[in-house]
């Protein structure tokens, strides 16, 4: 796993507070009386996004898995940073930059700066810039006895890169989710002030749940039978045990996993919001499945380290 | 010029004031009583360093061409953010994270996040975070009038490269500016109240100096015969109006270029400034060479979209 040797070597140097010895989605940089929530995400051609698929949306993917961060930390977007390959493809770049405009609209996101090199591989790097004003949640506060929520539904943007792929039936829900995701800064910040721990499903519910689990050490049990599972879903892959350990470990999900021990807050309108299972003791992700322990699948989701 | 029409196209969302229309070295935000100073650069392998650099001098040289920008403005670090492409070469990433470490403590930068993602093409990026406590100075000030003046030595690091590639004898000395730039953020700070406008010279002193000229609309007048050459440079090049000219367009100085009409301020210790020249009516760099004006060479300096 030379990601996590490469992060843990990393680790000597991140002597700061702000960040969280790199166990988190973001730095939370306390200065002047504000807190500060830094996030540095990037896409790479052929890695995290299709050669066919297009700038606009890969723009718009750019912004968002970035704003799903700070979802996740309760925060408002301040302004972006952007580092850019040029490849000398001009209309490549101007509908990339109409997506951008789009997006940064979408989110309430100004550029703030930022570089721009030639490569021959697209590297899109995004540095976002947010502000939290109440209590900034991390993955390490569950507790034995939490309810585990996440938002949304699971799965979709797994089944719409495979529909772009042509692995499965063409679906155009799927291929938005793929596409376009849309992570929910409002929920964020209302769920902030009362969740105990709450990330941004990015790799996969599974391994990120695994990673909540061992932030704050204790087991995360989850009931496969309740993993919210879209129409499109259901309709592309069927519903079995199957289909649903594949949604859970496909990752691009960007919703919000949470523990609380308090009743939800009011939410925001059209967000729908699941109970999938509760923090136990133990280390990490466990499954059940009607009512039953089921094995942890081989894979938990997806490691940045190989391929995709 | 790809870059140039693409940045302009980025200007429409940039529109915030922090971003200073993008046309500065870094953006400076104002928040809860502080500014911060927000730089992100990238280095990309073939571009900015060669495939057989030491990873340890580029981990260096990522941190410094940022402390650069930092500089610039007058700003000490707070924390960095770093986006890093694995490729599968354990002995290259620990390499490249023990000159990290001794960056981050020659410079006092704590990482803070980042992310770490599979590429073909070595992309490293680094978002630097700076705070500063007094005036931060912009390229846009600059009087007819004041004072120009740069720090340190010109054409070390250009020589240096030819120095690597085998095109002029090897020079450890330039060699080594080329591999390890050292900004002086103290310098800096103790010149941004002063100066009416500052930069860091980075793409090669006639561009940059073309850019305040521009950025401050006036004319900007070198004299070829001032700008500081190392004695390594001479020994390496010589000195005559052809190397004067080929050090003024080299690029990764990470000196200082300012303007002023007031009397220079106690320098820190082993810190050279020079005064190369005047600010003028006009709109850009414009050259005298042993008081007779000069033309400009067909290249000011390091173009992004241009093959290195």
């Amino acid at each position: 796993m030379a990601e996590l040797d490469f992060i843990q070597s990393l680790r000597a140097l991140a002597t700061h507070p702000a960040a969280r010895g790199l166990m988190d989605d973001a730095a939370v940089l306390e200065t002047g009386g504000t807190k500060l929530v830094l996030t540095q995400d990037t896409l790479v051609e052929g890695v995290h996004f299709l050669p066919d698929d297009p700038p606009e949306s890969i723009a718009w993917k750019l912004l968002a898995v970035n704003m799903s961060d700070l979802a996740a930390k309760g925060a408002k977007p301040v302004g972006a940073l952007m580092g850019y390959t040029l490849r000398g493809d001009q209309t490549w770049d101007q509908a990339f930059v109409r997506g951008l405009a789009e997006a940064a609209e979408h989110f309430g996101v100004p550029l703030l700066g930022g570089d721009t090199v030639r490569g021959r591989e697209r590297h899109l790097s995004l540095t976002l810039i947010g502000e939290a004003t109440g209590r900034v949640p991390g993955r390490d506060g569950a507790q034995q006895g939490d309810v585990v929520y996440v938002s949304g539904t699971i799965g979709d943007a797994g089944a719409g890169l495979k529909s772009r792929l042509g692995e499965i039936e063409a679906s155009e829900a799927l291929e938005a989710a793929y596409l376009r995701p849309n992570p929910n800064l409002e929920l964020g910040a209302r769920l902030a002030d009362q969740v105990t721990a709450m990330m941004d499903v990015s790799d996969g519910l599974l391994i990120d749940a695994n990673r909540l689990g061992i932030a704050s050490e204790v087991g995360v049990q989850i009931d496969l039978g309740a993993i919210p599972l879209s129409a499109a879903y259901r309709a592309a892959s069927g519903d079995t045990l199957e289909t649903r350990l594949s949604a859970a470990t496909a990752g691009d999900d960007y919703v919000l996993l949470f523990a609380t021990n308090l009743p939800l807050p009011p939410l925001p309108q059209n967000v729908q919001v699941t109970r999938i299972g509760q923090i136990i003791r133990g280390q990490g992700v466990s499954l059940v499945f009607e009512g039953t322990p089921h094995a942890l699948p081989k894979t938990l989701g997806w490691l940045h380290d190989s391929p995709r």
